[in-house]
């Protein structure tokens, strides 16, 4: 018998109890042992809740209990999850979190404190909810050589962009229906600006290089800016528009950035819509290969956290590979990234366009006032000049 | 440093070799050793061949070799490799195989003798090629309880059905464009016949349920009855036709199959075009995950070995998890599976179908001298012998 305890029993962490109720033969046959939950953490109480027994207020009961093997950390935020994780690790406890931002600020020292205490901290629900990713990527592509991984992160915008494009509505309106059904939070700012996809690329890109990505560094942009000419566009270049979070390695370099893409049908993530989440991972004797599931959710998400949980009842007392060193990446500026752009100026701006981005494929669509058009492949240094030269109405980079 | 050996020169075996030069560093590191290749065992001389000192024609020489911990059978067949195979798991070498066939027919008794002799018997390869599948299978979806996998498993046939539906061409022409561009073999049997496919899916199947499903037992359909019509129709009702190989629990029943089915745009199978594969699992807490790329080449193949080489490098001496008794599942005949059919008949059928059928959505497309329509859902029993008192054209089953 391996006894856990879950901290935080809000969304996921009630999911996680659920999960592991629900699937105990499956899990506890995976495990090799079975799985108890002795503890769940939490400041509320919750009377009449079948597991309302194991609810306790004081961490210390957890942290001192040596019967205590493994801890699902589902409380989410810095504070005071990265204390109570840092003891719990110390103390040879392992940790599973679904939490991306303690995971993005602390990964690999917490994953050192692990090591050094033979357990393991385990973050597959961090990233994509169920869309098992970090596994395969630490355990699956071992014979490759990463470079590059290109992912739809985040379930609300790419809610939103389905919704724009399905219907020819515009960003608010799609936002405002997306909070009444619980897609999208009151406070949209982390989802719409591209921050939860950050965190997520940052955790993706330093198991990619095996040295750590800060979120801070890493360029991005959200999907406010959209609007339905631009699907209109898309659709006429059989394209359409995602919040691609992204990370690639080309001759020494690393450039990582979050930004709204046009990609074309022939793409593997043209498909991904709605909440489902996406990433497609490049190697180099594999090529392309992609994961897909729903990126988030109560049950998706726990079902990752415990499918940590099973992996680190597996390894007791031994450490699960994980390369993430906590030497910090130089990421390259993304000005000097190249590709296409596409393109919006006023109809009255034409000539000028043509004659400062030269070689031009002009994009007909039935938008009045207008003129259109992609570039040729350039750094971003020089697009954002001859924009600025021009004045454009506005430009969404180009996918290939 | 440990010693390997590959079994098999052949398009795999190489590209093993060429994987295990080209990402030294990275498969060393996560290995925590340096791997390197002792011997190669082929009946033929590779003069000029870079690694042509290791090749040896007597394995015996390789299984009587104690610095040998793991061998890469990249021989295909089930004679010699069966025989090799047992003798290296029985003296503790763990043996990390492409081969599908030997793993379909042997699959639990081998990894049942390197169980027992505390090595391992992998065979990520065996099932889409460069596809992490098996290890998320068995490592990331531990959490769930699997009632479903489907999967397009085959690249010739995926790549002839997307052709034929771009081209409106019809089969055999696309077959042998696909033979004389080496996309297909010279007997495509196995191929377009689905066996391939069957073999595949029943490797999945066992890892499922974590019994043995024989792959003799799985009803399998092939392509060669599909027509440029069949296209036409699918293009009208929105849908296209795949080659899928199914494994489903329902109620208790185990049902596997390969056959064409018509799969509707928002099916996340239906973007997977030419030479791709993917596969599909449905768990009970996580919902639809979806596992992409290439399913087959040479190095895409040889990489998800050299994967299994780096699994047993980190465990040597240990037994990773791996459920799949020896114990045959008992299928359900697919006669009491139900469905939705697709169906064409003779014009002057059309009344006779409409009430043989009674409620049916008929389907106009420009097609000459046919009624063709979809039935409600039905067992397959039922629709056979509705079927044989209509007459039909054709009939494709549909996956919703």
């Amino acid at each position: 018998m391996i006894q856990i305890a879950v901290m935080g029993y809000g969304t996921v962490g009630s999911g996680v109890v659920e999960v592991i109720e629900k699937n105990k033969e499956e899990i506890n046959k995976k495990s090799g042992e079975d799985i108890n939950i002795k503890y769940i953490l939490d400041l509320r109480e919750f009377p009449g809740d079948p597991y309302a027994d194991k609810v306790v207020h004081d961490v210390e009961l957890i942290l001192n209990d040596p019967e205590i093997k493994i801890i699902c950390e589902t409380m989410g935020g810095l504070k005071p999850a990265y204390d109570f994780t840092k003891r719990a690790l110390m103390s040879g406890i392992s940790v599973c979190t679904s939490n991306k931002e303690l995971v993005a600020v602390h990964g690999p020292e917490l994953i050192e404190i692990a090591h050094a205490n033979k357990c393991n901290y385990l973050f597959e629900a961090s990233v994509g909810g169920g869309i098992p990713i970090i596994r395969p990527l630490n355990y699956s592509l071992t014979a490759e050589k990463i470079d590059g991984i290109t992912g739809i992160l985040n379930g609300t915008t790419n809610y939103i962009l389905s919704k724009m494009e399905k219907e020819g509505a515009d960003f608010g309106e799609v936002l405002k229906e997306a909070q009444e059904k619980g897609y999208a939070e009151r406070n949209p700012e982390a989802d719409v600006e591209g921050y939860d996809a950050c965190r997520k690329i940052a955790i993706l890109s330093s198991l990619m290089c095996g040295k750590n990505v800060k979120y801070q560094d890493i360029y991005t942009e959200g999907i406010t800016k959209i609007t339905p000419a631009d699907f209109v566009y898309a659709h006429a270049m059989g394209k359409t528009i995602k919040l691609l979070a992204q990370s690639k390695e080309k001759e020494g370099c690393f450039y990582a950035m979050v930004a709204p893409f046009m990609i074309s049908k022939s793409h593997p993530l043209y498909m991904v819509n709605d909440v489902f989440n996406a990433v497609c991972v490049h190697g180099n004797m594999l090529g392309d290969s992609m994961y897909y599931g729903r990126g988030a959710g109560k049950l998706p998400t726990a079902s990752a956290v415990v499918s940590d949980v099973v992996d680190c009842a597996r390894h007791i007392g031994k450490v699960i590979m994980c390369f993430w060193d906590s030497q910090d990446v130089a990421l390259t500026n993304i000005d000097q990234a190249s590709r296409r752009f596409f393109v919006r100026v006023a109809l009255e701006k034409e000539s000028q366009a043509l004659q400062v981005f030269e070689s031009v494929s002009v994009i007909e669509a039935p938008i009045e006032g207008e003129f259109a058009f992609v570039t040729d492949e350039m750094t971003e240094k020089e697009f954002n000049e001859k924009a600025e030269e021009v004045g454009i109405i506005g430009r969404i980079r180009i996918e290939e």
